[in-house]
């Protein structure tokens, strides 16, 4: 099976699972604006829970409740970062503040994180364990703490190029890392995973995780057009701060630097073949790629603590398809 | 005791359990503003939980958890509903988003809502069942979704002065019932009740929590701008639907319903005392007090399922509190 049939699979029981959890919020105009984004995401996240349950041996049924609360969890955080970060678009659609205004997309965000936790604590009539639950609830939890404290730091570092590299690891591994980590933890724990194998599935979710985010940026800059849906480097010309601009500006020449920080101040597109020149000159665009191939290496190599197995094999294609992906 | 006193009592216990919750949140500006709101409150909510707990023969600890995060639920959407509602003020003080920026504010909030979930799941150290913990959590979680559908119904309302009765309370027991009722009915789980014993209790809060928001709109219209600290009838002059304004404009002739419409539509303070003429000759405003009093008397009436204890004693006297407070 390719990656994108995998995701195919997962993607229609995961979509089956919320579309029971969100049947039944009401008024209809709160229950059409928190379907709205759930059936165009790829599902990678719900799909590591699953898979990452039963590469340790348990039953998908054990985290089907729990794959789709990490998806309406990512879908909140979408819906609540579009408002703040004013992006009109989402999924090729209008954004949720779009098309049913801001306070009634805050409210969608909400609804969707509280259904989230509702949709984990019905695992228990499946007859997985309460400690079990619990345990799964724990590392989602966390990880929605996470998730808001990384996107206060990202706008905290708005304007500030001085942001180090820890500081920028530190960041996008709550903003993105964490939620992915706690979707192949939770998997595993709710697989009944021995303490070695949650450990090592939360530490493969973190680096692909990591892996994921950094080559996002890679691709804006390394990517095509025709590939990315947008113009190759957006992100340059939103001024935003990633990897390879967090490196380029931590190895540049006074003078390069201030360049390089012109132009992210400019807003404009007229110089972003200049700014990747920068990037290449400081090798940032290879360094970062190679930081994200690392880290899927190391992550598959952390799935030998399981036995051989068809979902094992799909988390290798997974770390995998994180890295050879075109957009 | 009086009920300033045991609400300041256990206000402090429960403040102290929140800022220990919040202590770790980052960056620094996020914790700031997460914590801004939190010893404004009465700390109604909390000491329900707590008190309940006592009353079917638990001990506060069990409940200390569970009732920082129903305060901290309460502030999560007291933030979100004044980004919604524009309301600027807030206990005293700037709103969050006056002070740090609606953005900020969004995030602020889900922080707390996220907290309050990890602050219900560290209860398993205190040596609580899992059993009960994740009942409490699940009443809780379903207190929360209600809450968002309630608002999103307050919303919908707006404008519409159609408005049945029993649409109305249904909109106030989601939006502000139903975690009062989660409060007391966690507190029972938490102390170990008997299915009889939980339901009164959240009956109980249900038919408090009721009494509650009624009242809140019955004193804007009479008691004293000193006691309000705002105009009286300032609800008119936003043209807030309330259960007086519902029910008199289900009684009233065409002339006066649509008479007290074109003065709710106007946001104007000139003819809010043509407005209460209309409440009172349709007799609304002493309807309204009337199931205020029903419901306190029925709530206390709940009680009975549990032996007389300083706890029951003071879930009496919070009840009559509802009632008999003028701001």
């Amino acid at each position: 099976m390719e990656v994108t049939d995998i995701l195919r699979k997962n993607s229609t029981i995961v979509d089956k699972e919320i579309n029971e959890s969100l049947s039944e919020v009401c008024p209809g105009k709160l229950q059409d604006a928190s379907k709205h984004l759930i059936t165009g995401g790829k599902k990678i996240r719900p799909s590591l829970v699953l898979l990452s349950c039963e590469a340790v041996g348990g039953s998908v049924d054990s985290a089907l409740k729990t794959a789709a609360a990490v998806e309406l969890i990512h879908t909140f955080s979408l819906i609540h970062d579009d408002i703040m970060d004013k992006d009109d678009m989402r999924r090729g659609k209008p954004s949720v503040h779009v098309k049913w205004g801001e306070p009634m997309a805050i409210l969608t965000g909400d609804t969707l994180f509280s259904k989230a936790f509702e949709t984990i604590l019905e695992t228990g009539i499946d007859g997985v364990t309460y400690e079990r639950v619990v345990g799964a609830l724990k590392t989602v939890v966390d990880s929605c703490t996470k998730i808001c404290e990384g996107q206060a730091f990202d706008m905290c570092f708005e304007g500030n190029f001085e942001v180090t590299e820890v500081e920028y690891m530190n960041m996008i591994y709550m903003k993105t890392a964490a939620l992915i980590a706690a979707a192949s933890k939770a998997g595993a724990i709710l697989g009944g995973g021995t303490p070695q194998q949650v450990e090592a599935f939360e530490e493969y979710g973190k680096l692909i995780g990591l892996a994921f985010q950094i080559q996002d940026d890679y691709l804006d800059v390394v990517s095509s057009e025709e590939d990315l849906g947008k113009p190759v480097g957006s992100d340059i010309v939103e001024g935003k701060m990633t990897l390879m601009v967090v490196n380029a500006l931590s190895k540049a020449s006074p003078e390069d630097k201030k360049e390089l920080i012109s132009i992210l101040k400019a807003h404009e597109d007229t110089d972003v073949g200049r700014a990747i020149e920068i990037l290449e000159k400081y090798d940032s665009i290879k360094y970062t790629y190679n930081i994200s191939l690392n880290n899927v290496e190391k992550a598959k190599k952390l799935l030998d603590v399981v036995e051989d197995s068809d979902a094992k094999q799909s988390l290798i294609m997974l770390a995998d398809f994180v890295l050879h992906r075109t957009s």
